[in-house]
């Protein structure tokens, strides 16, 4: 979120303790807590964020004031997403509803929010059904996100969850195929990507974790023939969501 | 370039008259010239930036002062690339000495410097030979192209010219074919792209331009199924240029 000029709240932030116990209960999306104390009820706010996962990132309290523009905050402030994430089984909802086989994108720690949003953006393109992100080490729909998607984040759905390994578990037992995106598999064309499929990119910096590689039933690999031997994620989840969707164009005919 | 805190010269700046006439003179790859006077000597070095295609600002003064940080710059500072750029004789030669068909990427203005970086990264790692840039309306290789090349930009020859469809018909002239990546073409992956072949990448706004287009021998498309119907650039360059890979790879066997 982009500073503050003329220091008034930010629009997605909520503010002091009652209304971020309340942001928590409801089920809504938060992002991350801003916290600068750990004494009386910010020890329950503090349970109710671990046992959701909420990211929690413990400042000074001058560090909120600047955030809060002024407002009261006791200490703690919500970063809330404006956009409302999606759910797995809404995802696999959507894809049977088409009649098509389910065509997922697992994002296994993209960071930047540029990639993120180009990769809402090639997904949505291509016919994709959603995308998975994890609560944890993930760019989340932030209004960066928005601009990047050049409007795909109105129409494409993104789950957000706790554990992506476990989330693998819960798709092949739907009968979905899983594929990492990473080096030394066999080259993306040669895969059969034809059916119901996810497909997991790795993160920015340390590609596809390796308990969640080990998960995957196969990995899909871009042949690479130059000084350098990785691509840019968004570029490399560009390649293998068309492959997908050109395996499917070609099965139809 | 980063505003300097310290108000020191940039590194990648030419102060002065006398210097920018020397830099203009040499061939030495300049980006932008900012003006502040049109009298005396200036009239020579606005003639020979001209001459060179060197896009020309007219700013204040005070500009210029800011950006020399206190050094005498007699009304002309000169932007110069950190990078040397290559030429198109220069690409089609390396193609040759790896006994390949030419390759090459033409970008007909990219202005992003994350795209150009993300698409040389991928370029290399593809194996293409080379990418043409426009002098005007594209960015140059900067820190920031750098950085999103991944180091791409050490083994990626980029050139720059004047006029791309001059270029296209050049390229034509030396048996390549040339294929524009946009909307109502053919879909990518039924496009014979396997032989001596330069795709040509549309900005970020527009898209490949008309005169460009037509110059191009045919068009390349990415199927389009969701609600929006474009595509990051260097995502889209990242479905051709692996489509271009895949095909070069298949052939051989």
């Amino acid at each position: 979120m982009a500073k503050s000029d003329n220091r008034k709240p930010e629009q997605n932030i909520i503010i002091g303790r009652n209304p971020v116990t309340e942001a928590l209960r409801s089920g809504r999306e938060v992002d991350k807590l801003l916290v600068a104390s750990r004494e009386g009820s910010m020890k329950k706010i503090l349970a109710m964020a671990k046992e959701q996962g909420v990211p929690v990132i413990f400042v000074e309290k001058a560090a909120i004031d600047r955030v809060a523009g002024g407002q009261a905050h006791q200490g703690v402030l919500a970063y809330v997403s404006p956009y409302t994430y999606s759910s797995v089984e809404e995802i696999l909802k959507r894809a049977e509803e088409r009649g098509e086989d389910p065509f997922i994108i697992i994002l296994d720690g993209i960071e930047d929010p540029h990639n993120l949003g180009a990769i809402m953006r090639t997904a949505e393109c291509a016919g994709a059904h959603g995308i998975i992100i994890p609560k944890r080490h993930s760019s989340g729909l932030t209004e960066t996100v928005a601009k990047a998607s050049a409007g795909a984040i109105e129409y494409m759905p993104v789950a957000k969850v706790t554990n992506i390994a476990q989330t693998i578990d819960k798709l092949k037992d739907r009968g979905v195929w899983v594929a990492a995106c990473d080096m030394g598999g066999t080259e993306y064309y040669r895969s059969d990507v034809s059916g119901s499929i996810a497909v997991v990119i790795g993160s920015e910096g340390f590609g596809v974790s390796r308990l969640v590689k080990d998960k995957c039933d196969f990995v899909v690999s871009m042949p690479m023939v130059g000084k350098i031997n990785s691509l840019n994620a968004s570029n490399a989840a560009a390649v293998i969501i068309y492959e997908i969707r050109k395996q499917r164009d070609c099965k139809k005919i």
